[in-house]
C-alpha cells in the first residue's frame, strides 16, 4: 500500500505544482496518471507546442513547461503511479482515503486531489472486431516502454503527429518498421513529415497508403495484421506489434461514479474557499473542475492548487496554527536534505 | 486626459500581467505607479533577490520576472503613468471613472482594477525639521532619474542596500558622492559592501561614519547639510543632493477614501465570481485585496486578474460573446501588429 499525504489524480501542471505548494507545507503527494508519464497534456498531446499564456513566459513549449514544474518539485520526492488509471475510492472510517487502480494498485491518502485535467486520455480505437482481445498482447495504443519493441517487427497505423513521430523514433529500435495510413496526406509538423519521407526513401520505413489494417492475427498474440488497400487489394503483413495511434480522447471515466456532484463533465467546488468537492476531503484542481467564471486555463490551476493546500493543511493539522513565509524571506527546504535560500545580506564595517 | 479601458493602479506583477490577459479580450491597459519604475515591491524593493514559488520557474530574480512579465505584455502596448500616486477618483455618470493623481494628470477609464499591492511606497523620513520645505528641490526620497545629478554633488544617507548602490552607481554620474551612515556597519548584499570600500579606498566615495545629517541649509533650494559625528562634532558639507534612503514603506493611501471596503489594511472583494470591490466597475487584485482564504502570493494575483479581465470584458461589451480560444491554439494578437502563433501542423503527401 502506498501513502501519501495528498494523493493526487492527474500529472498535468496542475499537479505537479501541487507537489510545490503541498511541500512549502511539510506535506508529501503521490501522483497517479493514466499516461505513461508526467505532464499531462503538455507532454502527451502538444508537448512541442507553444503556449503565450503563462504568466512571466512570454513563451514557453508545453513539454518544457512540464520539464520546469518536475525540477521545480524535484526536492519534494513525489512519487507517481504512471500508466495506471484511479478506480475505486474508499472513505475510511478515519476519514482518510483507499484509491485503487484499474492495474489493482492500492494508495492509502490523508486527502485527495483531483487534477484530472478534461479526464484520463483515453484511446480511439480503429474499428477491428477482434481488437479488444489482443490488448496488451501486442495491440498498444500507447507507447509506454519504446524497449518493448527492441528488435520487434512493428506496424504502426494513423497519419498524425504521434504517428509520424513515433514511426520514426521506432526506427533506431525495431527490427521493421511499417507505417499504415488510410491516405497519402499525413498532417503533422513540416519536420516530421520530412523525416518519414526521408526515412522511408532509405527503406527505414516500410509505407503502405492509402490503406486500413482490417483485421488482426494471431491466437493467443499478435502474429500479422490484415491489410485493406484503397483499390479493395488485401493482403496480411508478418508482425510482432499494432499500434494504432489515432488519437486520445479525454474522458472523466470512474471518477464520475465517486458520488461527486458532477455539471458539465465537471466538478463542482466551492471556489469561495478551497476548491473542495461535496465530499469533505476530497478537493478538485484545474481544469477537472468547475465553479462560477471558471477558466480552464493552466494558471488558474496553479492558484487553486496553492489555496487548497493550504485547506489540506489545516484537515491534517487541525492543531497547527500555520504562518505564511514567502520563499525569498524563508527559503525552500526540500524532503530531500537540499535548502535554496536568497543570498543572506552582511552586516560589514566600511573602514 | 489619458483613457483607457482598464486603468490598473499599481505597476506590480499582478497589474503587468493584467495587460496581457486584457491584450487578448482587445481590451487597452493603462498603468499608474507612485514609483518611478514598473515592477512594484519586485523592482523597487527586492529586484536580485530569488522567488522559488513563480509556477514553472524552480528560481527567478525579481527584477527578472519584472523583464520576463514587460516583454510578454509589450505586444499590448500598455500605457504608462510612472512616479504618480492615484488621488482621487470620480464615477461618471455613464458609470466610467476619472482618475487624478497627486501631480494632477487626469485618467478616464472604463473600469477600473486597483492592484496596489501592500500600498503605494511611501519613503520613511529622516526627522529634519525642515526638509519637508526642500522635497523636490534637492531632497529627493527616491531616485527617479539619476540624469538628475550629472555632474552634481551628492549626500545619500542611510546604511542598507538602497544607500549602498545608489552610491556605487552614482560615482559615475555624480561630480561628488558622499555616503553618511549612523553606523560603521553597512547591511546589504556582500558585493555592494565591498564595491562600497573600494570606491572609498579609491577616493570616488566619501565616507562620513557614524554620523547624522540633522539639518539642511539653502533657501528656495538645497546648497548644504549640516552634520554630526557621533562624537558630538558638527560641520556642514556643501552639496546639491541629499537623497535620504531610509526604506520605504507601504501605506494604502489615498485609495483607503474611495469608499472601498475595507479590512484589514485591504479592499474586500467578491471571490467567488470577479474580484470585483462592493463599487460595481472597480475591481481589486494581487496582494491589495481580501477574501476568505486569501493569500498574497504574486501567483495567485496572476489568476484573479485573469478572471477579472473576463468579468471587465462583459461590463465593457455586454452584447458581445466571447468564446476563450487557447493561446496555443488561437495565438496572440498584439496590438502593434505583431502575431504570435504556433507552427501550423502541415498536411503533406508522402511518396
Amino acid at each position: 500500500m502506498i501513502t501519501t499525504d495528498i494523493l493526487i489524480i492527474g500529472a498535468g501542471p496542475t499537479g505537479l505544482f501541487t507537489v510545490f505548494e503541498a511541500g512549502l507545507l511539510k506535506m508529501r503527494c503521490h501522483l497517479i496518471d493514466a499516461l505513461p508519464q508526467a505532464g499531462g497534456q503538455c507532454s502527451e498531446i502538444y508537448p512541442k507546442k507553444p503556449i503565450y499564456d503563462i504568466p512571466a513566459y512570454p513563451e514557453i513549449l508545453a513539454g518544457d513547461l512540464t520539464l520546469k514544474l518536475m525540477e521545480q518539485i524535484k526536492q519534494f520526492e513525489p512519487g507517481f503511479t504512471l500508466g495506471e488509471r484511479a478506480e475505486t475510492i474508499e472513505k475510511q472510517a478515519d476519514e482518510t482515503f483507499v484509491v485503487t487502480t484499474n492495474k489493482g494498485t492500492k494508495h492509502h491518502a490523508k486527502t485527495v486531489a483531483i487534477a484530472g485535467g478534461l479526464g484520463s486520455f483515453e484511446p480511439r480505437k480503429p474499428p477491428i472486431l477482434n481488437i479488444s482481445d489482443f490488448e496488451d498482447k501486442g495491440v498498444e495504443y500507447i507507447i509506454r516502454d519504446p524497449e518493448l519493441y527492441r528488435n520487434k517487427k512493428v506496424v504502426i497505423s494513423g497519419g498524425g503527429d504521434s504517428a509520424l513521430d513515433w514511426a520514426i523514433f521506432l526506427t533506431d529500435v525495431a527490427a521493421e518498421v511499417t507505417l499504415i495510413h488510410r491516405r497519402n496526406e499525413f498532417r503533422g509538423a513540416l519536420d516530421s513529415v520530412d523525416k518519414v519521407q526521408e526515412l522511408k526513401d532509405a527503406g527505414k520505413i516500410i509505407m503502405i497508403t492509402p490503406a486500413e489494417v482490417k483485421g488482426i492475427l494471431g491466437t493467443d498474440k499478435v502474429t500479422g495484421v490484415a491489410v485493406i488497400r484503397d483499390g479493395g487489394e488485401e493482403f496480411t503483413i508478418v508482425t510482432d506489434h499494432f499500434i494504432p495511434l489515432f488519437g486520445l480522447s479525454p474522458k472523466l471515466g470512474p471518477i464520475a461514479n465517486w458520488g461527486l456532484e458532477i455539471e458539465k463533465n465537471a466538478i463542482k467546488v466551492n471556489n469561495a474557499l478551497d476548491y473542495q468537492t461535496n465530499i469533505p476531503g476530497i478537493y478538485a484542481i484545474g481544469d477537472v473542475n468547475t465553479y462560477p467564471g471558471k477558466l480552464k486555463l493552466i494558471l488558474c490551476g496553479f492558484h487553486e492548487a496553492t489555496l487548497m493546500c493550504q485547506s489540506v493543511y489545516k484537515r491534517i493539522f487541525p492543531d497547527k496554527k500555520y504562518v505564511m513565509k514567502y520563499t525569498t524571506v524563508g527559503g525552500v527546504d526540500g524532503f530531500d536534505g537540499t535548502r535554496k535560500e536568497a543570498p543572506k545580506a552582511v552586516v560589514k564595517k566600511i573602514e
